[in-house]
């Protein structure tokens, strides 16, 4: 496990070089919009999706050249997602990673702006794709498009939304994550597999991976808002069920929510079965994240 | 005049049907945000980019079919960019042509995810591309991503945002408009010239067209404001004064202003002299923007 923590330092290191290369500031009027793009995104992310990418990019047979600018930009996605969720008019949150929020360091027009062009630039950085497989690179922008739309990230939020102070059933909990933070983390690992130069089988196995995580990250999302330490969780335990909010920990209660995490990360590893030890990374990886406690 | 007024309703018809197949309902737990997302894209726009984009399409040769995705992507962003600014933390508006504002109507959250999911759904609607040309489908995503980012319209927006209540000079003024409003008509025109197959002389050409055409169109927007209907136009005259805005108006007087909008969009008109009688319809348009009253 120390290993892998040591690889994830890299390839986090690894992709915000890259980062800070798409968002690079510029000497014009608007440079402050740069500024507060810059901000969220360089606030201590974990460089999930761009991981999972990266490695299932690799596990396939890929060059992870080929899907650095798709990592970043869902980590653009991603970053965007925060930025409006914060907003008063969503959450309303203060602090992020024990952090002013973009609204409370910018204001709120420009983190609503710095929003809008995290999820513009993106586009814009896949789109300056020109590599040898032009029709891959648009199926690739199509799936991480759709994953973070109305069917998909955006669809999950609306659903979380009119969700809010409802008793929700547990199916309905599955749908809105599915969505909500599912989506993109499934896009992150059938991108990389696409662009990778997988088979349709193997993204089929990477996607039915990338879900069984999903659901299993978001279950240990929920166990630590119960469990975890606030200092290496950087937000106050117990603020889910202070704000009512619908978890598998209240749905179901603790113990049953620890069990249903461990069964869909051993789903998620035996998803990978066909990859055998190309799988490795992905497997620790799982492991990994199952056992955090930030 | 009459004859351009018949074929823009018929263009406004065309490029609706598609909008309408693009946004289309589901009937899903999220349908809320497609609802959201067709109030604002049907509340009567005059849809000036898709028809800028399918008629220099036409005039460079191409196949309107080809480009009509990009063309109610460009709408999905302006409709999105509409429905930011009216966001109380922007320009806090309760009426956009007559009607209730999204957030208004839907409420802030609601409002600021159908802004979102609209230009997601924009590079949803591009990325479905499977025609023969997807490099230059590439390069057509690129150019509308730049020309709505932090280089184009959400730079402008930043640059508009700090110039509130400040004065600038004219120099400032055209730096804003041509980045605020200028660089998306401006890619409607150049993706439109690209997508039809147009060469590097004739792109060239056409930007130059759309370039005088957006600030002759913005200077008559300005002129507008002080001479218009309240009627015709939707909305209250001198409000623009009244907010203090930075105008050509304010900046160099009524007159001066009519003698811009005339100046400029003659240049407009002799950008597209290489097309002969091609550039029929696109001449018309220019001259019916500029005498328009609404």
């Amino acid at each position: 496990m120390n290993n892998i923590k040591e690889l994830l330092k890299e390839q986090i290191k690894f992709t915000d070089g890259y980062l800070d290369k798409y968002l690079a500031e510029k000497d014009n009027p608007q440079n402050i919009i740069y500024k507060a793009m810059r901000y969220s995104v360089f606030a201590g992310g974990k460089r999930l999706r761009p991981i999972l990418m990266m490695n299932t990019c690799k596990m396939c047979g890929g060059d992870v050249n080929e899907v650095i600018p798709f990592a970043c930009a869902l980590e653009m996605i991603h970053t965007y997602s925060l930025i409006h969720d914060d907003l008063p008019a969503m959450d309303n949150d203060d602090l992020r990673r024990g952090m002013p929020t973009s609204h409370i360091k910018f204001g709120e027009a420009t983190a609503i702006l710095a929003g809008d062009a995290l999820l513009n630039k993106a586009f814009e950085v896949v789109s300056q794709y020109n590599g040898n497989n032009p029709q891959r690179a648009i199926k690739a922008m199509n799936m991480l498009a759709v994953s973070s739309g109305t069917e998909g990230m955006i669809g999950g939020q609306i659903v979380d939304m009119e969700s809010e102070g409802k008793d929700i059933t547990l199916d309905e909990l599955k749908y809105l994550h599915l969505n909500k933070t599912g989506a993109i983390i499934r896009s992150a690992c059938t991108v990389g597999a696409l662009m990778g130069g997988a088979s349709d089988g193997e993204i089929k196995a990477v996607d039915e991976f990338a879900q069984n995580l999903g659901v299993a990250f978001q279950i240990q999302d929920d166990i630590l808002d119960v469990t975890g330490d606030e200092k290496e969780l950087g937000k106050p335990i117990g603020s889910d069920a202070e704000e009512n909010k619908n978890t598998y920990v209240k749905l179901v209660g603790l113990e049953k929510s620890k069990e249903l995490a461990k069964e869909y990360s051993e789903k998620a590893k035996k998803s990978l079965e066909m990859f055998g030890e190309k799988a490795e990374f992905l497997i620790n990886l799982t492991d990994y994240l199952i056992d955090r406690k930030f």
